[in-house]
């Protein structure tokens, strides 16, 4: 049911003009000097050996894609990313599975989001199989920093930047693709306190919420130190006059409740161009629909609902998605002056079911 | 009346602890192969000989400030601002006078927005007279850059970018603070023609939209393309329900106009936290205050209004204005599929006053 991906197969197509550059084409640059892999440390803090980097002009095109020593970037002082966000990312992560192949889970769609960021950013489209191949041979060569035990994994960066060398705001001539990949940990480590203050906007109409660009980023972190301020680990960011719920910190949000029609139901927001598309959202998705028996939904969520839902006890549990945490339990909500308690989390919650779930997928058991 | 600042003076006040690194501390390391200086090239394509780059770290605070030959940015690929846009900039002028002096335009008011879009993001506080003295050295060792002749100057960018070096997305604790200059040329050479489409949304209340944050600019790129596409130059902002009136481009926007009530106004929209405050927007309503001579008004303006304006010939003209444009004449908006023809501008136009008004203040004549 999963396009998970077996691993490592480097994707052999034939050279596309468009691209001018092909995973056939990768250059390695192997490191004279690894480094000591550490057994645990913080989520993206500790990289691997390698790197990728292709360098895309507008006269050009597409450069040879190399596989380098991790390093440092040389950039102009003046370059498009540095100044005016010109950015985007994305994010995914590869398993070992008990049968000790690696798996990339669900990697097309990354590559394919990655498109629609590079589209909305006016960086250059690239080909997305291409690039999913050069990713399998950086895999390949660091394969020993994917993790031997439990649910660990190693999580992958895809980065494209612009590189203009100048402070005019247009479409960059220049930029720079590049892949670095550190070590998982754990992103989040108990159940979550959120905060809910509609004074800060993380994305809305007409705006760019829905593309993993540098910009929905930066602007963030204010909010987020503000909540720590209220003893709450992330931001939950609401829109609009009646607090619509949108997303939790960088997670996709989820209720698993009974709806105001009496029915039990999984909803989270619908992608209206204010919500990142998640590949866990959408993973989350599928599996309930797939499991049938309870109503699955994309709908608009305000926090009178949730707040209703949780007097009338019609509350079974609140979650968050993403492919860094994972499916996180919320356990809490400062909210207009109140501090919500939600429904625990226990084996038999949703969340937990989830969680199992994917794990089993992921590393094929 | 205005606080332009002679050059060059050094700032000498005594080091501050928070800083731990004051414009006396600076060290120069100059450059031993000067560029040819072109005659008149693009706007932000060519720099001086030198940059100012400040190390920062939360242990240590602010490291020794250095001066140092012009060249590329070493940075880890993992670096905060690439990721994340946890990045801000500033733009000033520095003008050769007619007495041969060297003068900042209004340069404390550049300072000290920096320090708000500083804190918004989450990058760290500095001394404001300390940077400027910094800045003004900067000058003074590339002081033949600054054009002779006419009204050209050179254009500087102070920049502040975070520089952890995790993919955590968290308030950094690194960052590297730099300045460059550039030859500024001319930005926009004939009147303007903007496209007003309310599908796209420059800044939104909650947002960073009055910060000069990396963030706010490359969302706009695609909407730029866009009014590309209909023949227009940049982009004309609107927001909300009622396409109220926000920015052009980069710029603030000014409407001189005989207003609803038939009373003579110069409006431009309030600060209200989706705006700009831009620091030529600041110099015209203190100059226009200073006149007297007409209403000079901080209001929310709609697309409904200046049509109606339009359609009566109440509207006398309709222009924008950015430090690096300058004033700038607004011919054209394409709107809900008009064309919209705006008064012409002519020697008596008050741009034409206030760009000749502001030049002979910056040159000092």
């Amino acid at each position: 049911y999963y396009s998970t991906t077996a691993y490592p197969h480097v994707a052999q197509s034939s050279p596309e003009k468009d691209l001018r550059a092909t995973a056939a084409d990768l250059v390695v640059q192997l490191s004279t000097s690894l480094k000591t892999k550490p057994d645990v440390v913080d989520f993206g803090t500790v990289f691997t050996d390698h790197m990728l980097t292709v360098e895309w002009n507008a006269n050009d095109g597409w450069q040879t894609p190399l596989i380098r020593p991790f390093g440092d970037l040389s950039l102009h002082p003046a370059c498009s990313a540095l100044h005016y966000a010109v950015e985007l990312f994305e994010g995914l992560k590869v398993y070992r599975g008990d049968d000790k192949r690696l798996r990339l889970f669900r990697p097309l769609l990354n590559m394919e989001r990655m498109s629609k960021s590079a589209e909305r950013a006016c960086l250059p489209a690239f080909d997305q199989s291409e690039l999913l191949g050069c990713i399998k041979r950086l895999i390949e060569i660091d394969q020993d920093w994917v993790p031997h035990l439990g649910p660990a994994c190693l999580y992958i960066r895809p980065t494209l930047i612009g590189t203009e060398p100048s402070l005019g705001v247009k479409k960059p001539n220049r930029a720079l693709l590049y892949v670095i990949m550190c070590q998982a940990g754990s992103y989040f480590n108990t159940k979550l306190s959120l905060w809910a203050d509609p004074k800060y906007t993380r994305a809305w109409k007409g705006g760019t919420g829905d593309c993993k660009m540098g910009g929905n980023y930066g602007g963030t972190l204010f909010a987020q130190l503000e909540a720590g301020s209220y003893g709450c680990q992330q931001v939950l960011w609401l829109y609009g006059e009646d607090h619509q719920i949108t997303e939790g910190g960088t997670m996709n949000i989820f209720l698993h409740w009974i709806n105001e029609d009496g029915d039990e139901e999984l909803a989270t927001p619908p992608l209206d161009g204010t919500i990142l598309p998640g590949v866990t959202r959408q993973s989350i998705l599928d599996l309930a629909r797939k499991w049938d028996e309870f109503k699955v939904l994309e709908r608009y969520l305000t926090m009178g609902q949730l707040c209703s839902a949780l007097k009338q006890q019609r509350l079974k549990e609140m979650f968050g998605s993403g492919t860094a945490c994972r499916v996180c339990h919320i356990g809490s909500i400062v909210y207009e002056e109140k501090n919500l308690q939600l429904p625990n989390q226990d084996e038999h919650s949703l969340s937990s079911r989830i969680a199992t779930e994917l794990t089993d997928i992921q590393v094929s058991r």
